[in-house]
């Protein structure tokens, strides 16, 4: 057990845009409103769940976003959870802005564009903002949800692309 | 576009708890070292990317965790992403403490005890702890990383279980 064998040959942002290639994620879309009521969202994928008691959701985000100056305390916010079926959808928020909502795909809950197709939907309030460097960590407090749909297949992003699982390899026991 | 085609009948932390268990996750290992030198480390579903320049990575943790007094600011840390040839070792660091570096398997960098054989690794350090209720999201500066193994099949975790991702559904434009 030494160090001579293990390698560090790539630093700092090269190794982490190197690694986070391969680390798969899941894929979600965060929706809001802007002041004048505007619908606003994108997709993310770096939600994830920060404890259920009380319910608490995590997301990154970077500070220079439209977005971000949006996401103020107390705003509400919706959380779509994304099946492959949602491919389309997912492609649609990561594109260019002008486009997110020009369909009629989208219902409103208060003033929060939600979209009826996803896998499963929590509606939720920003709680908290940590600012670190050019990028920021936003908190949810949890309000309620939909009943998920059954579904099998997640939407996975990882390599540049987006992928589906459904080769279970082990359960949790 | 009104809201009463749209239900949320489920509340707090059942929506979580039922969106979550829908939402995929890539699966990580974060391995450090207590005060005394002795290895510590546990299987991650939250490690996310926050910027690249700085590089900086989030992840979250359960604050009465045991290796949460353990990751202090400055503390180096080993961040591992996992690919399916890597879910014995993911099984393992999730479950009983006392049988997490019982196996030979690992090297030490520094006091750091790092799994070679995960797709990817990196070094970082903590920099900031940010607490909110009984969690805690932490953040790592990136020092530097291996030269990822190629690999296709991803660790995923999902419905309570591990998968991989292989079928792709489309390249990000």
């Amino acid at each position: 057990m030494t160090e001579d064998s293990l390698k560090f040959p790539v630093i700092g942002s090269d190794a982490l845009k190197a690694t986070f290639r391969s680390h798969a994620s899941g894929v979600a879309i965060i929706t809001s409103h802007d002041d004048h009521g505007n619908p606003i969202g994108f997709t993310a994928t770096s939600v994830t769940s920060l404890g259920s008691n009380p319910p608490l959701v995590s997301f990154n985000i970077a500070r220079g976003s439209s977005s971000y100056p949006q996401l103020v305390v107390g705003r509400e916010v919706a959380l779509h959870a994304l099946s492959a079926e949602n491919l389309e959808l997912a492609q649609r928020m990561a594109g260019p802005k002008e486009n997110r909502f020009t369909q009629a795909d989208y219902e409103l809950v208060g003033k929060v564009p939600v979209f009826r197709t996803a896998a499963s939907i929590l509606i939720g309030k920003v709680r908290e903002r940590f600012e670190v460097e050019s990028n920021a960590v936003v908190i949810l407090d949890i309000i309620r949800g939909t009943e998920p749909m059954r579904q099998e297949r997640p939407l996975v992003y990882y390599q540049r692309g987006y992928l589906t699982a459904t080769e279970r390899l082990a359960e949790n026991s």
